[in-house]
């Protein structure tokens, strides 16, 4: 029961492209560097992003991946659900499936309970306002880059 | 981020021998069919429940399984976490794990909040209050057996 590394990759770019600006275009190498996610993989994780209408992209000498206004007005949940799929805490909570014994299993609303507490707190967190953080965060900071997530060094490590 | 099946099954076996009461012994065969579980696959679950302290077994004739206290004391958090380990929303989470960045990761806290938020949902659902709901629930059903719980016919289905 844990994120995805696609979908921790996919946080953090979208955070680090959220704090570069509207107008600016980084390259897929730069971001991979910014949020130490390996090069082939993080290419992936734009693929679906771009798809799911959070970022845009250009090829080309002046190309690169840009925020797009649906991507600042995204939540983490959103970024989270485009990569992983919807959050579903047990089989039974699956969209769409039905289970025969709801009405007669106890544990049913405490995994529905439990995922609404989830999922409550990560539609709260918006990308914009993650990545204003990240600058304020980062403001001492030598290079006064946005920072990527805390998540780098360990996903790295593992 | 779903529940592993082991730990499905093995709230679902925790419940259903609470509710059968502290004096009851039953089979693995028996557990199987009430849960709707493979027998080999509960059958290392119920090793790990063992292990856990939450159940104790007896071979032989008049063996099987029975609910220790301290099972019956438990919560579904405790286990889950038996079964699959400490509940980790993302790498940045688990314990002993440092994360030299933690001070400037925007994302972070949200990690932390949303795990938070979902582990005390599960930690307040006592396996004992659980398996007295699943016995009112079915008070109406012609077998009079506490049920399995709701994920049963859809993971048979999955």
């Amino acid at each position: 029961m844990q994120l995805t590394r696609a979908a921790d990759y996919g946080v953090r770019v979208m955070i680090y492209l959220a704090a570069a600006g509207a107008e600016s275009r980084l390259s897929l190498v730069d971001l991979a560097a910014a949020t130490n996610a390996p090069v082939s993989f993080l290419s992936k994780v734009l693929q679906t992003l771009s798809h799911a209408g959070f970022i845009t992209s250009r090829r080309g000498q002046s190309g690169g991946f840009r925020m797009s206004s649906r991507g600042r007005a995204a939540s983490l949940l959103d970024v989270i659900e485009a990569i992983d799929g919807k959050i579903c805490l047990n089989v039974c909570l699956v969209p769409g499936k039905s289970c025969g014994r709801k009405a007669s299993c106890p544990a049913h609303p405490i995994w529905a309970d439990a995922q609404r507490a989830m999922v409550q707190v990560l539609s709260r967190a918006g990308i914009a306002s993650l990545a204003a953080e990240s600058m304020e965060l980062t403001l001492d900071s030598e290079s006064r880059q946005p920072s990527s997530s805390c998540q780098a060094e360990t996903l790295a490590e593992s």
